[in-house]
């Protein structure tokens, strides 16, 4: 209820601080007999481990995973996996330049007022730390998805101004290049912005796309646990994202419902869509298509630069943000995203199970 | 589970087809006391009603709110608040049009591969008619947050090519036009706009914006649970919406953090933004300000033109929708966005309420 | 989150009060497909109306099933049924006795204290009358049972001080009495202490016991959700439940393990127990033998006999609580007992279902 | 969902196997503010630990309790507690014996017929050693709830056939004896009882009670969450516990109304009543008086004698299990009675706030 758990039958539940003794991540409700070991979640976790590309934090972190529970012989036994990473470089070093003032862009003065004080040593709970847990369970949801041949896959589509040329991308060789673009030659360009706003001690933003394949039609729930509406909360609530977008999403607005409705066809007893503006849910529910949107994230807020603030006396102050930060967040946020995507949509999938009669009937009969 | 709920302490639960006997939401965890009477839905469930804009749907419905329960002497108990809306006109003519065809757009073919067949009348559970259980559910939530000055405020900022220009608009005069733009000269273009694609049998998408002001700053769940991921849920669930966004949402991807960060500044003993980039929400928690996001409604899904579609024996065939269809979803919807946007953060305002020991012993002292 | 509703998958929410315009209850989660009409309702509430048997309450209510939503030609369809009972004899008489005291042995003071003030009128929501919604949901629930042939039946095995003689028992015979008692034996001598009491404007208590057949072993969660557990909690969620006990319930406190424990035996490629002193379940989980519990119900607490008090103003003083009330809970009860163990029942049953990858792989993989 | 989480606002989720590398939990949502050390959770593990009694299994481990996450500077931050217990003593040694055999009175059967597979070291998550995880969350509810006041106090009440003799009880000396009876005549008499089990190479049942005092009139919600179904729940999901109740609970049935019923009395502007057969609990909201309940512990299943049983294969066999159990489970279980109440009773005092709008309206304008 205070908002760490996701999901209803996978349940992924996170804990742990910025600089902490450790973080971890425990998943209720993965079902039992899914092939599970170590190096499967810390595959992942190397994607977003710090030092994972040239515009990252400094931070030194192994990021191990240990899983701590719920494998028996190398399956998931159906109870809670535990997922432990221990924090090994959190130098509680000098917080007192921003332990009693609030960063601008970030959750400091929210949780002041929500808590009555903070863990302020690099963020706390509310720092990008936190979604290493996220990637963690990632890992576990992707085993099962692609048991049932789901694969989802991010890449970044925009860094500041510089866009991908859509005409020349290909997804296949997103990791060619350390932003994750799959136009190698924008990532040259948006490279050379970086390295600039870097230079001003300033940071940029960028846009993450998302596209999942295999996904049934039939998934998601008719009216308030929408497919989309699940997911937008799943990818909302990783810190610096400002926005989300399905299929054609924005532009959407501007078309006519004959441009923007697509066409069903059949094709050899396979029914699919002429088009996929819908971004492969409508009503909520999976069409059977691509399952396709875009996260906005705004720009680390975290900047050397000074910066006008307040801080915990409620006096006006100035703030200068020294420290390890990331100048750009997108790059390593897209395995956050393939993570929260992954786990919601476990979650839907299980949740979609016993909708038909027949089904459940089929289900006991057989045992 | 199957969806059909929303909240957590402030529990919304409709049901509903478009052309069943009624439809009804029943609300648990509303606190006692608050003044309620039918009239306060009433005057809600009028802004959606069809035909209360030219541009909405022919379909004759009183849609009067009945207040079964949860109500005493003119306050609420604390117990169940069930609203119910008998339907009248549910002509249930003819559907053998649509019986067995999937609409284009439409969850048509998602509720035929979830459940294995569906209640084809004027799309049963899926029409956009659930949504006036939002609204009365709404009509509450908005009863709660009145009696804590928080105000919810939904108006059109684009419909198709047409936007409002935002150094004209003024939102006070938002009823002013039967599209709720908070500009009238952008308004009479967009009517110009939809005249014509109507007479092309065709339908337009647009774009809705909210602002709440009166929140206070400490409102969200740090993690998974963060406002604007519950709001972005809340929208996103809403029908046609294909994307959202806070505060600068998309543009913030384009910014560098020097741009983006909104400077706290302390004045006369209070906390405020200088800017309001994020939208009254940093790190999933409201800081404050005035909370602003924007939902894209793709164009009405149900044309009169000639559609290329499936049939449920997987045939090939073609589709012309009849019948009584907004030609443009977003003025009609305004209300449904403030009702949910109401629900969403009356939850999460009572949510954040047991947050600090201090607040609990002082309560529990008080008694 | 305020209590009205109770299971996961399959979730039932109840509204209204005693002497409200309504009561009702919304199904969400009822898998689609699953023949449903009103007579399979009103069958189950016509054996908890009032006028049943000559010990329950003088009010007169036709208590009517209408099915507002969910049903589609005789089927369910996956979306919220929503079921209403209108009031009729809701005689607002005379209140002027209880509106302002606290009736002993009744929930008055406990809603006084918590939401500030009450509806008093018959109880308002903590009257026994509340229960027909969950006999409604139950209708439901036994229909997605009685599918997978499971069959729930209670009775009545104690009034008072007069208990069933196990060596007479016949279930079958149950209905042979109003009392529910399968031994009519037992039920004359019951039905004479009853007479007495009444007399003397008394009441009495009694014990139901409930059989439940067909389960699969396998259904229940290990550690907090455990079947018995979940049970427990359907069961003394009825209002005058005050204890409850599975197999041999407070008798295994007094046994050895070795007398206590049922040895498993396998018979033609099926595993059963030798005994049953664990009713149906072990460590949580359901074993494939008969669940089997007891629950004591306290005598009515409106009873005519004068009783000390202290009313709304803090003020001692005396009441008589005139008006129609049972005698004894347990005979209306019984229907109760079973629609709450079906709830929680079918809710368990839907749950255990995506426990196993390869289940989750094989229902994906027919599609 | 998968049942390895308790509460909603004040919510526990448990992992960890009897042999896996360690056991944990992580609390959310407990209140920020709350004074917490690892000394608070150790002392009452310490009460549960292998050899705190003479009647407790031998096997060795320090369960030390390590805080991961949620506590800064001794205060808990509002943030998830995650409190982790890592295995010493787990010798995977010889489970030849009991690997592919259903332990009679064990899950062991359920466990396999649910997820098809079992890890069958130690009984895996079934084992009682999963109780530490209640026993640490139910250390840090206890720290919220003595904030409030409001103690809880569990003791043995009978082992086997021998009782206490209430007219000689002192619950103060319940530790005067290693089976935590407040009698030690009958701890006596138990232990003699105890001994000669021991020497058949068998094992007892008891029943434990439980008396919170200090709980304000109020808390509980009117229909299904009423705080003795949710208690009934936490405590029937303490392995072994096969029946519960509350007040004079089973006894109730017998009497009449004008025995059972509590008369109210005012007394300088206090409510009390002037007995507690309802056991502190009225149509299942807090009446203000001592909450009182009782649990059915069943002998401990694993007994040294041999016993017929049925093999994973399906094949009939004997079983004798060796290894270090509990002859007796309740004087070890007596502290995660107390533990489940205190999980419990918080998340239900926690759910009480937000119920009247005045609490409310004062809570925000305050701030």
């Amino acid at each position: 209820m205070a908002g760490s758990s996701f999901g209803t039958i996978f349940r992924v539940t996170t804990w742990g601080e910025s600089h902490g003794k450790a973080l971890g991540v425990t998943i209720d409700g993965c079902p039992a007999g899914i092939p599970l070991c170590e190096e499967d979640i810390q595959k992942e976790l190397d994607r977003r481990k710090p030092g994972s590309n040239p515009y990252g934090t400094k931070r030194q972190e192994s990021d191990t995973a240990n899983i701590l529970s719920g494998v028996f012989e190398g399956r998931t036994t159906g109870t809670p996996i535990s997922i432990v990473v221990y924090n090994a470089d959190h130098h509680s070093a000098d917080y007192s330049n921003i332990a009693d003032k609030f960063r601008p862009g970030h959750a400091d003065f929210g949780f002041h007022s929500k808590y009555g004080f903070r863990d302020y040593r690099g963020g706390g709970r509310s720092s990008g730390r936190e979604t290493l847990c996220r990637v963690a369970a990632g890992a576990v949801a992707k085993k099962v998805l692609s048991a049932l041949n789901i694969n989802i896959t991010a890449y970044t589509v925009a860094i500041g101004p510089v866009e991908i040329d859509r005409s020349k991308a290909d997804i296949d060789r997103r990791f060619d290049n350390p932003l994750l673009m799959p136009d190698n030659e924008a990532a040259e360009k948006a490279a050379a912005y970086l390295d600039k706003c870097m230079s001003e001690c300033d940071s940029v933003g960028g846009v993450a796309e998302c596209v999942i394949t295999g996904v049934p039609a039939g998934v998601g729930e008719p009216v308030f646990d929408k497919l989309d509406a699940v997911l937008s909360m799943a990818i909302m609530s990783i810190g610096a994202v400002k926005g989300i977008e399905f299929g054609v999403g924005f532009e959407a607005a501007k078309l006519k419902g004959s441009q923007n409705n697509d066409p069903f066809i059949a094709e050899n007893g396979n029914i699919s869509k002429l088009s996929n503006n819908s971004g492969g849910i409508l009503g909520g529910i999976s069409d059977g298509s691509d399952i396709v949107f875009r996260a906005a994230f705004k720009p680390t807020p975290s900047i050397a630069k000074p910066q006008q603030t307040v801080n915990v006396n409620g006096e006006n102050t100035e703030i200068v943000i020294k420290g390890r930060h990331d100048p750009i967040i997108v790059p390593r946020a897209i395995v956050v995203v393939e993570a929260m995507s992954a786990i919601a949509l476990t979650d839907m999938i299980l949740r979609s199970i016993p909708s038909k009669a027949d089904d459940i009937i089929r289900h006991f009969s057989k045992e």
